[in-house]
């Protein structure tokens, strides 16, 4: 059993992703992951996805937890939780439709960096990274195309969050000058 | 002449990294894009990518400018610099023999987030887009591995970066709260 079966096994397993992908291929103009994919690839790709309905309340990634899968939500809301200092759940962000979570674990196998919940019944497709490494030896040119548009994500998400890593830590040390 | 050659025209170009790909392969321990490379797999993308030699000051990439590489420090030590509110270079870091340097321009195409500018001698092996490019088409597990390792080398970094700066938020929401 590929190891997000397990997790998430208190989900309604649906199967693999193929009579959904024209679904997924109308998600593309939402999904950053699928911005350049043709009706073909979607299919292609969905083959080695599986989907899972979750009803609300349902917690589909937990914060620290280890992960091998990421998703993309197919339809409903999803909540981005991450604890403070104290131990209470700050919402970072609610995301829909076209929206892929958990994209750094798949690959690192890190800890999740926050949770995630559905706050309304949602649709999701999984792929592990199991089925990355399938994709990337049985279709490479696919398995290209989707680690590209993660590199293309990650590095965008990683200027916004130094960018502004950056103007706090300038307005700490402005802060700092006016206060001598 | 492809795009790194004219924006790198003020360096010595020594030609393509096969001749020295040994040197490269010798860097695995301090590089994490290459840290799961073999021998062969280095003289491979060593043919796509091309060796630059700079002196003491000279700027490798600009800060704001675009840019369609990255490079990998062969020799030598190169200052990382992001200019401030006040327009005034701030040192981000130091790097040397090992560290790749510019793979968000060289993915997005976007302006260079920082300046990087030799401080000593400086060897350099430069990847293009137009080269991964024809890495992916034509060394296709050769391509995905590369894009694996820059989505894991961007992930790490985006944890690092989003725990900084939601570190900071929380110091920031205590101060306020104190502040009442």
């Amino acid at each position: 059993m590929p190891g997000h079966r397990q997790s998430l096994a208190h989900l309604e397993h649906l199967g693999d992703a193929t009579k959904f992908a024209p679904q997924i291929h109308a998600l593309i103009p939402k999904c950053s992951l699928l911005e350049n994919f043709s009706a073909a690839e979607v299919r292609l790709l969905a083959h080695f996805m599986d989907v899972y309905r979750a009803q609300p309340a349902i917690e589909l990634i937990r914060e620290g937890d280890g992960g091998d899968f990421m998703l993309m939500v197919l339809e409903g809301r999803i909540d981005v939780l991450k604890r403070d200092r104290h131990n209470t759940p700050q919402l970072l962000a609610a995301v829909e439709a076209g929206r892929t979570l958990g994209e750094m674990s798949m690959i690192d196998g890190e800890a999740r960096f926050a949770t995630c919940v559905a706050t309304e019944p949602a649709l999701i497709a999984v792929l592990d990274r199991e089925n990355l490494a399938r994709i990337i030896v049985e279709q490479p040119l696919l398995g290209a195309k989707i680690l590209m548009e993660l590199v293309l994500m990650l590095s965008q998400r990683l200027r916004v969050t130094s960018q502004k890593l950056l103007g706090l830590l300038d307005e700490q040390a402005k802060k700092a000058v006016s206060a001598l």
